[in-house]
């Protein structure tokens, strides 16, 4: 059973958390989701109560390690030394990604040696300025971390992710319940290409 | 200003009513969006706890009401008389629709007098034995009533909500942020589409 977490914080963006969640929460034989913060319960962007499962430092012992994301979040957790310090991540044995502005916190916590990610596009600028060149794909990876931008780019993230553990199969199941119906067959192109064309550097 | 209602019950899917809710609670100038329930505290399929904004019977003043949906939500909801009885809805004011097997609630409250409706693909069968053809779009609409079905086909339907307000530029600015980075075109095109396919009864 492997465990996946998703790091939480207050001022996150909703559907950043909420769609990784429901599509991984889907699922509880082959992994278990949790989702992680600095207390036990946080507040949205937009408003809404979250209780979270665990505390944060449970992140390092994950098979996964998702960061959400937040235009006001996300500095304020970068800015927030406990939050900071709690992670002692280990690409080497662990899958790491971030969907939007989440790819700062990967940044500061020296997890893009390659100094390139994929982010939201109103968040490009922003990611330049801190020294990290963004990236124009939807999502890319670099050996066991990966970045995403644009809310549902986290269908790619969690895509590979779900590919990378368990297959391509498994990633199929487990997207397609939420795709629009009908349309699993577009939306597998979009996928499949995304995480095929999200390796490496060279976009 | 608009009043959006998101009607929520126990047991929902998640993401049914967080990528609804996240979409249009960007926008604090044009509308305003509630999440409306029986109870003050509800808990979503996967466990999550979620804070209502207002009772049910709000829906009834509201200028757009949207049901989320839920396989063991959407039944325990019809089967509460306490929960049907609190709406009188009328197309002929409000714009209304459901996500996935929240069809079977329209159903159930006369709105859908054509017998057809867009829903999961898990939910085809059921939907049929109730007496409502399933649809084979992932959107589609009679007047104000509109159905969607597979949970990112929520994009289309408060694409076509948002349209139908405020115009296609307004739609466009409010689904872009949401979007997989780099790929606005692609998904701009699936977008319109499914909006412009959805009209009537002919699939």
């Amino acid at each position: 059973m492997k465990k996946i977490a998703l790091i939480a914080f207050d001022a996150l963006t909703d559907i950043d958390l909420f769609l990784m969640w429901d599509i991984l929460a889907r699922n509880r034989q082959d992994w278990q989701v949790q989702i992680l913060g600095k207390s036990g319960t946080l507040r949205s962007a937009h408003g809404l109560l979250i209780d979270t499962h665990g505390s944060l430092d449970e992140a390092n012992q994950a098979d996964v390690v998702l960061f959400s994301s937040g235009k006001e979040g996300v500095p304020a957790a970068i800015a927030d030394s406990e939050f900071m310090s709690a992670f002692r991540l280990d690409p080497a044995r662990q899958l790491i990604g971030s969907i939007c502005a989440g790819a700062f916190i990967l940044a500061r916590l020296g997890l893009l040696p390659e100094g390139r990610a994929a982010t939201h596009p109103e968040a490009r600028e922003a990611l330049r300025a801190s020294g990290v060149l963004p990236d124009d794909r939807p999502f890319m990876y670099h050996g066991n971390v990966a970045t995403a931008g644009g809310c549902l780019a986290a269908l790619y993230l969690v895509g590979w992710i779900v590919e990378r553990l368990f297959g391509a199969e498994k990633r199929r199941d487990t997207l397609r319940p939420v795709l629009p119906a009908g349309q699993a067959d577009v939306f597998e192109a979009l996928i499949v290409s995304a995480i095929r064309q999200g390796a490496g550097c060279t976009a």
